[in-house]
């Protein structure tokens, strides 16, 4: 027999500031309001205002700012779909008996985004059990030409999953079965991310993917609109890892492409289709997904770097040292952390840094993990690539330290009018960005901030102002556009298009390819039914 | 400072047999030559004979025997595309200066698959070096109504990268440009896979697929055909690790796709479409692939088990105590073994048993790897699931054993006459398929094997004959395709359909699906000048 040579973990390699204060200096309430947002009961009057919104009343205030309607607020004409008649609400409670909404009231939160920037005015919201009843209703609609919203979770960020003007509001809420599992995940659309999390945990399954919406968002909708999130960098993205899918066509015709085999090379993989078309090509009604086996062992260092070329130097060790077990590899920079201060009460673990990052490890043995981590810390210190930092092993201060960076969105949301732009670049240029947008606006901005998911290139940044400015707004586009397109970017690296990015599609793709995507539509859906107004910019 | 635990490698946790004796059991020159098949000097006539070769003489013939022109041996009749006639063949050299091949002798490598088993009678060949001369041939074929078969190493096994009848070819041979490297890959379609790994292993990467023909086959094909190999397990779809391709429509369009971002949801993702489309859809030009660091440690382990049901547990244990660092899980039975042995001479590392299983690590610190699989052949040992074993850390014995499961290939065409299946289906009923067919076929195989990658399901099938027999194909045709729909498997897992399996396609698609592949065929290329013949069933 051979020993096992398990490292003890070197309990205090550095500056431990976190790990007896953490919990104390931030108050109970905020730390436990760290659901990722928004969560089921998150109240949507304290989360978010934007230019969109019309302010009517102080974030604070107990009832909700009314939106302004889409087709109010934006220069977009409806397009001469069918509307809504008797015997359409006839039809359907046929196909869906008692589950016709048609309550003003219930309709509210489902023609309103949860960032409270567009709303629609939808007369009616069908609650499908069933494919067949997915495709009974998509049948009927074809015919009768109306247009239909497919909506998940309703978690979308840019407008794309609430309707435009009356588009009929197809929910997946109760298409929320689990079909089978085996390694293998294959459940209805409508199943929350949260919850199929927990029931593969259960069996030692992770999910694999991981995001900020994680307690309302459904996995169609997630697989609809290609999520990134947190685990993008260790399990890539929804189009490896998705393995089936079952969509209903725009005409009610069932495309059953629900395989749980990890190859197959049969003819073309039609489920890509899907994948990131945010339905507008077809409704996910089942998805297969390849979940990953439950890391024995968590890790999360909270760090402090002196700039970002440090952040970058640490990125690049962290990739050598840490190797397989990297999970994450997050940033944000100072004005971020300032914000979660100041509007959630969150306080950094760590002395005050131009930037900090948020490192996770997962592996399948907590000693290797541990020493692996340890090499990598006392490196980083020694090149001065870090100043400061904390690690958490345990859950809750895990949780704790990701809610640092989850709730940046939150607190962006509080701080006034928030300009939201989620970015692809080379990662070496990521910050750039951000430092010339600050100098370019100067006092006109409140706050410039730049985090997100470095290990993907992926930047997600804000600008907030008091109230909205048109002049803003035009001190900042095209130029973020441009200045991405310039970089060879995308100017939409994980949100989507949505209804308000996509007139910017073409920032980032080529005519031929958008010319590809308007015939692909007109395809599927050649009414143009699914989702309209949205993904792809208007046929001049 | 934290002492660095660095375990040392237990030297004989178990019989050692291979270690010493390895390399002088077996004839130097069989390992030598243990390049993956097809290498670009290997012998044709020496691999593959099939139901479709006609068996002009012995397999050991210096002179390979002719192959039967499939227009001849198959019920498939011209389309009536337009013939190359001088005007053709001027305008192709105005395009292509020096690069149009006609002469015969030059073109029957072309014409012909390196299985040997299937024949065109192309009469022109093009060596574009650039995109835009892509462009302006595929341009030009389809105003002239001319058949195109793009041609990357010529390697497939399902007959999809040679002509059927006269079909132009359009070969990638001198795309061979690297165009960009940070950790993104960026380059032409004609590069070769072995070239390019070498290439990003100077740099410390790894390329992201492994695959027996790495020797000739062409990063563009790999892509269009949704190459698996032996680094699937760990690194997943072409689907994921593409990160962009630049491809060339039928009417000779440039879609310009070719991002080295990790994430783009600006859109539909339209690169998906090609990759597997088998170049029925456009001609890839360039592809943009993210490259995995190179590991610092390479373990393999070869072991020998007493039956599949300890195959199964092996693997499951070996998912649970190696996580993260397992790169590979292949398996092999007896009968592969004693082709490999009987047929290249080589000798098995480890005591006679029913099945033999390959497994490979891959990591980024060697004492933590050696450690973890230290653990893991203990407990196999312990409970009998293993019953004898070797491993190799260094680069030769490492070589040495993957060439016992990857040779197999070659060894079966030497054995007679073969019929292969490439099957994907739920790992715990993947040998059962070739019980099955042992006690059906009885005596009228000369062998039944089963071998292949079973951490992703896939099951390569094959049976051999000392000659062909259309009984012996009627036993096993549609019966194969048949179980494996029963299972729910995909009848072709990743060898694609090309033209030898497009029929069996429905086995795994439904009618639906068929339906939207064949729209998106004549979407993207309406005159069908694309590969015809191939992936697609002919239209009723």
């Amino acid at each position: 027999m051979v020993p096992h040579l398990v490292p003890r973990w070197p309990v205090c390699l550095f500056q431990w500031r976190a790990a007896c204060t953490l919990g104390a200096c931030v108050p109970q309430s905020a730390w436990a309001g760290a659901s990722r947002t928004p969560g089921p009961g998150s109240p949507r009057g304290a989360v978010g205002t934007s230019p969109l919104v019309r302010r009517g009343g102080s974030s604070s205030s107990s009832r909700a700012p009314e939106v302004m309607l889409t087709r109010e607020r934006y220069p977009v004409q409806r397009l001469p779909f069918s509307v809504v008649s008797e015997e359409d609400l006839a039809a359907f409670e046929r196909i869906t008996p008692g589950r016709v909404v048609t309550d003003p009231e219930e309709l509210e939160a489902s023609n309103v985004d949860w960032l409270r920037t567009v709303r629609g005015c939808s007369k009616v919201l069908l609650k499908p059990r069933t494919t067949e009843e997915v495709s009974h209703i998509l049948r009927y609609c074809h015919e009768r030409n109306l247009a239909v919203n497919p909506q998940g979770g309703n978690t979308g960020m840019v407008g794309g999953s609430v309707p435009v003007f009356d588009e009929i509001i197809l929910s997946t809420a109760l298409m929320n079965q689990v079909i089978s599992f085996h390694g293998i995940l294959v459940c209805q659309a409508g199943c929350i991310l949260e919850e199929l999390s927990r029931y593969v945990e259960e069996r030692d399954f992770i999910m694999p993917l991981d995001l900020g919406a994680k307690g309302s968002c459904h996995i169609g909708g997630n697989v609809a609109t290609n999520a990134g999130g947190l685990r993008f960098l260790r399990y890539g993205s929804l189009h490896g890892t998705v393995l089936g899918l079952e969509v209903v066509l725009a005409d009610g015709t069932v495309l059953n492409c629900l395989t749980s085999l990890r190859k197959d090379n049969t003819g073309y993989d039609l489920k890509q289709l899907f994948i990131g078309s945010e339905g507008t090509l077809g409704v996910i009604t089942a998805v297969s997904i390849l979940c990953p086996p439950k890391p024995r062992a968590v890790n999360v260092a909270f760090l402090g770097c002196p700039g970002f070329a440090e952040v970058l130097q640490t990125f690049s060790t962290c990739k050598g040292m840490l190797g397989e077990i990297l999970s994450a590899f997050e940033f944000m920079d100072a004005e971020c952390m300032q914000l979660v201060g100041h509007h959630l009460g969150l306080i950094s673990p760590v002395q005050e840094s131009p930037f900090y990052v948020l490192i996770e490890t997962s592996g399948s043995r907590a000693g290797h993990d541990a020493e692996k981590l340890s090499s990598f810390l006392e490196h980083v210190l020694d090149f001065g690539l870090v100043t400061d930092g904390t690690l958490a092993t345990d859950q809750r201060r895990v949780k704790m330290l990701w809610a640092l960076r989850e709730r940046i969105t939150e607190a962006l949301s509080r701080d006034g009018c928030v300009y939201k732009y989620d970015i692809s670049l080379p990662v070496e240029r990521l910050y750039d960005l951000v430092s010339d947008l600050r100098a370019r606006l100067g006092p006109k901005a409140k706050h410039v901030v730049g985090y997100g998911h470095l290990g993907d290139g992926n930047l997600h940044l804000n600008v907030t102002a008091e109230a909205f400015s048109a002049s803003l707004l035009g001190a900042l586009e095209p130029y973020v556009y441009e200045w991405t397109a310039g970089q060879r970017g995308s100017v939409s690296a994980e949100h989507g298009l949505g209804f308000k990015k996509k007139d910017v599609l073409s920032y980032s793709k080529p005519p031929a390819a958008l010319q590809l995507m308007q015939q692909l539509k007109a395809l599927l859906d050649p009414k143009g039914i699914l989702n309209p107004y949205k993904t792809l910019p208007a046929r001049a």
